[in-house]
């Protein structure tokens, strides 16, 4: 890709139609990485195509000296579904100004967007000390353990971690940059098993009912918010998502009682202190339990400072309008970089993602371009 | 069978025996209502043989006049069960002065027993006004539908309608006739499945999860008792037997979340205002719910009064000891007597009944008949 002559800004439309147009449902890769090295190369970019058990991944640099910045995202795309698409999900075609497919603005859309972006920025700054990357992953959609992580593990030993990192997940809620999310709630999960002693409902004062108990220690883990919320984060919400006795005896006191919830947590909290305040609520009914947790994330937060600032800045000029800063949503790969340096995200309206008709009206892919090439112009600044 | 030569009471043991040896689990007969036929016809017995579906019952009458007083129980026994047996389960053996077998004391031994203190008292008191019968069926262990309840339609029909009835089962609890049941709690079962909207647990907001409001409801229904219980009777319970949800997927708020209880419930409730009760509960959330009810037993209590006080003075006589008046445990026929005239429950002691190596001290059964042999006495005063 090279900059459009004179002083059009590069169109993404094209290098997003190339990339849908590759089926890359999550472990394929489809060729998209080698679509993406094809427009990043004659960029200057160094390009590292790096595979990890059954998933491609693609590490691209240009120069080799600091401020570093990393623009992360996936080339995965989850499956189109069975049904319900009008023409093919990697079609890739416009219909009435919008490009249709899998991929268009969860993130093959972003992606196109940036490299469109960062060639108008390269042609007119391309002087500027400072190298820029690319983090781009096959494994996000899927199970995210041969992506993102293994990646940022091999350029941890290279020393190539960034000075700031923006994935580039569509972000944006209503309007193109009105969410810069600086952070992600964590996720755990704990499968819980108390037990109790069978017996008859004739006779409760014989047995011991595992389920009244597990519904006294829910009952007390649910009647109260966990908190009100923090700066930047929403109230960490815990939502029991099983019980399960499998009892069909109507008279029988069953001798155990299971139960499955999911805890989405702020900066308050990390997975070891909400697990002992699980601990706490079944420890009060002084019945022998079984709990196994699992945490898919820890939250965290990139405090305001100067990256968080030159987004802001960049998005004011971009758009005119200031940036919410935001928490709130699932998790994403940012969870995975937060541990090495500042990561933000920032991208389209994501409102069919993972839906039937996936699409983004181009007009805002152009937008999101000029955006992506404002973000540079500030993190360099 | 014929009382005694002399002063020698009538001993039960043989009849017992010949009863075990007939291997009638619910629904099989097996003969045993032919070898109670065969002692009953003898004393002066009208014997009915009564089928209702593939249930055999057995109505005998002696006399034909007022007072009618009625002893119900059943042939039928569960089954033996597969191992731990000393011997055959229906072998009817006496070992160290214990008779062994399915039935020993529910409650063939018990039946056994009745026939030879009837066998006794008229030898003595033939000639007294009023007249005896034995309502025995093949349905109380199993699922109850083709016993009593048909036969009692069937005397109904013939305006054989009892005065008083005693129903045979092993009430006693430490000792003979410590225990006269003049009631029972009713038992009802509840199937609840309560509605709310799926969603993903990182947006709890937009969904609404019926697990939180089946735990509050459920919450409500088991942290305080229902009643304190009443003059006759122990406190009400509930027991929440089931609690099933189904989800396997640990971040999704499923759509609907199912419950099982089961109430034992006093003379203070019915299952009409218990069913009023739950429904209450469930109203608190104002989410859809359906709830399904079955009620197996209405609660029912047999007043003092001048049947009552025939059995306590039986008791003294028989025991020197006076019984206590008890509603306790689980259901039996007398449910269904009740609605038709005063009913009690005077047995054996019920301590290996259902279980391996079900026995009764062949002293103990001598001792029932004498006691029913009282019974008799004091009902017909
Ligand atoms: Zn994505
Ligand atoms: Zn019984």
């Amino acid at each position: 890709m090279k900059p459009t002559p004179g002083n059009q800004p590069t169109d993404p439309l094209p290098l997003a139609q190339a990339l849908i147009r590759c089926p890359s449902v999550t472990p394929a890769d489809a060729g998209a990485l080698g679509v993406l090295e094809a427009a990043l190369a004659p960029l200057g970019f160094a390009c590292h195509r790096l595979r990890f058990g059954e998933i491609e991944n693609l590490y691209a640099r240009r120069g080799t000296e600091g401020p570093h910045f990393c623009y992360a995202g996936h080339t995965d795309v989850v499956p189109p579904g069975e049904q319900g698409w009008d023409g093919s999900p990697f079609s890739g075609e416009v219909r009435g100004d919008v490009l249709y497919g899998r991929g268009a603005c969860d993130m093959k859309g972003g992606i196109a967007a940036f490299v469109a972006g960062l060639t108008d920025y390269l042609a007119v700054h391309g002087d500027r000390p400072g190298s820029i990357s690319l983090l781009i992953t096959g494994d996000e959609e899927g199970p995210a353990r041969d992506g993102t992580v293994k990646v940022l593990e091999w350029m941890a030993e290279r020393g190539e971690i960034p000075d700031m990192a923006l994935v580039g997940e569509p972000t944006s809620r209503l309007a193109l940059g009105d969410i810069v999310k600086v952070g992600r709630r964590g996720s755990m999960t704990a499968w819980i098993t108390l037990f109790g002693t069978q017996g008859h409902s004739a006779y409760p004062q014989r047995a011991d009912n595992p389920i009244h108990r597990l519904i006294r220690v829910l009952h007390r883990l649910t009647a109260q918010p966990i908190d009100g919320g923090s700066e930047f984060f929403e109230a960490t919400t815990l939502q029991v998502t099983g019980f399960d006795v499998g009892n069909t005896a109507n008279n029988v006191i069953p001798a155990e009682a299971r139960a499955m919830l999911n805890i989405r947590f702020n900066d308050l909290h990390s997975s070891a202190s909400l697990t002992e305040h699980l601990h706490a609520a079944l420890r009060t009914e002084e019945a022998r339990y079984e709990m196994r947790v699992e945490c898919s994330g820890e939250s965290f937060l990139t405090s305001p400072g100067p990256f968080v600032d030159a987004l802001k800045r960049a998005v004011e000029r971009s758009t005119g309008a200031t940036p919410a800063l935001d928490t709130g949503g699932g998790t994403s790969d940012a969870r995975f970089i937060a541990r090495y340096c500042p990561v933000a995200e920032l991208g389209g309206v994501g409102a069919t993602m993972h839906k039937v008709n996936e699409c983004v009206p181009v007009e805002e892919l152009r937008a999101l371009a000029a955006l992506y090439r404002t973000v540079l112009e500030e993190a360099f600044a």
